[in-house]
């Protein structure tokens, strides 16, 4: 195990009913901007029990936060921030709008160009508005960590910084909000989370017993409890198990002491910038070429997942390769295709694109910064 | 699931030659009241480094809290503590170090009779002075939550209380000083992470499925780590996972949004309060009992415990049965035994001594309070 240190300052409220607790986690006297999305939160009726939660206080609304929130919606909520005298930031709705959240509280006190807090992944920040997030779709980890992704329009660039100053004060995770998620999100969440574990734990292996089991944890409760959610999709247990994998996954614990790979975030996290495409899809795609590419790499590990979360018994390299396809038959079992060519993307293009991309940056991928551009071109072309 | 609130402060550091670290971590220009127990710091090394990284600090030390440290002794340290106007604590050494020295956070600044705080559980707690941890003894998990459990000589009481006033700032958890463990120090620290663990986990199933899967982590863990590091005591990595479990056991996520049993610890408290037993050594005694006598109100989980952690397959019944005995070898297999006989206690005298104060204090055991003082006395019984 390496040195690490872990720290996590979010309170985490769970459960049923809980968003009435707003009106003792927002401090009193907070003049509140409440972020949201395209409107769902208008519709399932959260909405309208955070306001309920919030009478009393002045509250000033931001609405139309993107999936993938763009920099350019982002800087006009920093302006209306900034002239209401904001004191408070509450996030009501996923993981992009809590991404963008946290870029707001960044960047209403940041003096200078904002967009230096992503070109520095937040070196730049010593100052921040505090948070408080209502999740409605368990997926992004984004709840109790310090970590944002936005994305800017103008250069097709999709950028991550990480802050200790912007997690969450409080996060109020009620798993009934994630009833009226269509199968398309649930589904979007389950394979997010399952990746965003195995990024933290397919890696160059540490003796890091405790923490593989706890990755092997949150896999397992995903395999069981993703087919159950898309079922039954008022099945509160089901609900609220995937909700909490999804927070415990980013969390901080999975990883510590250990090296995270990484690799088919920042790839994927082009594909999106580029194409568009939704940040599960892009996990689901190349996760199966960036494991396929290492195999040798990653093969002791490998078999140890496969062991343990597919219950395969066999030699080494077969139980690793069948887990590779049982993970791919997995997010093709919860609605989420594997391969570029279901979403119309053709893989020569978006490779040459990536690549190039990745020799000007002089990116380096994986746990050890072992995948050059060109290898990096070579997966997505393996994922056609 | 039931609702549930999650929120733990401290900051973690782990790691080798991570006691350098102090420099950084104790505020500066505090008055640091250094506080030890026996004086194997003193003999390991763990002294001079804590002295070196503190170097410029004024520090006044206070040495000798006990195992199950005592009241009688830890108001002496108040008395000091006020005296020299000391405004940190830094507690180095094993648990019971760290939970007196929890106490005199909070007794220090108190205003009134100190044994309330114990008295109240914590409830009359209105402010603390901050707390830094090097821990020595990977074990008792206070390291990283604000429990703290004290005993009163003239009374033969053992008191708990918990306080978020006292979560230490920052632990830091150096492996390396654990080698010098011997094996009775690290077979108890073993057992008393794998009760503090079930305790949590064997309870009345609530759909937690992340949860128990973090729980059996914990316990696999233990069972395929403690045999080196007790063959094997300066084995970093078997020494870090244990370390790490012992941390994980008492975070507070093992048991998040379910009922805790505690009976084991209830019970045990007393056995350690009337005869002196090491506390891993009541709960090595207590558990197999505690399960036994419930074994209908338990058979669901102790089949899940015994088919994931002991690969046991077969009836549920059978497995239950046969997790109990695995369960109880494993104590023994680690130096610790699991019968009163093995301390020389008379369990009808234990028995009739325990069951008269629960009744006193109308005290009832268990994750639903279903044991009475005549089936705690049935269990110490059980357990000659």
């Amino acid at each position: 195990m390496f040195n690490f240190e872990f720290q996590n300052p979010t309170r985490l409220v769970f459960g049923r009913q809980t968003i009435s607790r707003l009106k003792d986690l927002v401090p009193s006297g907070s003049k509140v901007l409440l972020t949201y999305g395209g409107g769902s939160i208008l519709k399932n009726g959260v909405h309208k029990q955070v306001r309920e939660a919030l009478q009393g206080f002045e509250i000033v609304e931001f609405g139309g936060i993107e999936p993938n929130p763009r920099y350019e919606t982002l800087m006009k909520a920093v302006e209306l921030a900034r002239k209401e005298k904001i004191d408070f930031l509450l996030s009501v709705g996923g993981g992009s709008v809590l991404d963008g959240t946290k870029f707001l509280a960044a960047a209403i006190p940041f003096q200078g160009d904002e967009w230096e807090i992503l070109k520095t992944t937040g070196g730049v920040v010593k100052s921040a508005l505090p948070i408080g997030a209502v999740l409605t779709l368990p997926a992004t980890g984004s709840e109790s960590n310090g970590s944002a992704v936005i994305s800017r329009n103008s250069t097709t660039e999709k950028l991550h910084f990480w802050s200790k100053l912007v997690y969450p004060a409080f996060s109020i995770l009620d798993p009934e909000t994630t009833f009226t998620l269509d199968a398309r999100q649930t589904g979007n969440g389950i394979v997010d989370t399952f990746v965003h574990t195995v990024e933290q734990y397919v890696t160059v292996h540490q003796d890091s017993a405790l923490q593989d089991r706890i990755a092997e944890g949150i896999l397992s409760t995903l395999v069981e409890e993703g087919p159950t959610a898309l079922s039954h999709p008022n099945d509160y247990a089901a609900r609220a198990n995937i909700m909490w994998c999804a927070t415990q996954a980013l969390y901080g614990l999975v990883g510590v002491g250990m090296p995270g790979d990484w690799a088919s975030h920042g790839i994927g996290h082009e594909l999106t910038a580029f194409y568009g495409l939704d940040h599960a899809r892009t996990l689901a795609v190349l996760l199966p070429g960036v494991w396929r590419y290492q195999f040798e790499r990653k093969l002791k590990i490998l078999a140890q997942y496969g062991s343990r979360v597919w219950f395969l018994d066999g030699e080494d390299r077969w139980v690793a390769s069948q887990a590779i396809d049982r993970t791919e038959a997995f997010f093709e079992s919860v609605g989420v295709p594997t391969r570029l060519s279901s979403y119309g993307i053709d893989a020569k293009e978006a490779a040459a694109k990536i690549r190039a991309r990745f020799e000007v940056r002089g990116a380096k991928q994986g746990e050890e910064g072992t995948l050059s551009p060109e290898d990096v071109e070579k997966i997505i072309l393996s994922r056609a």
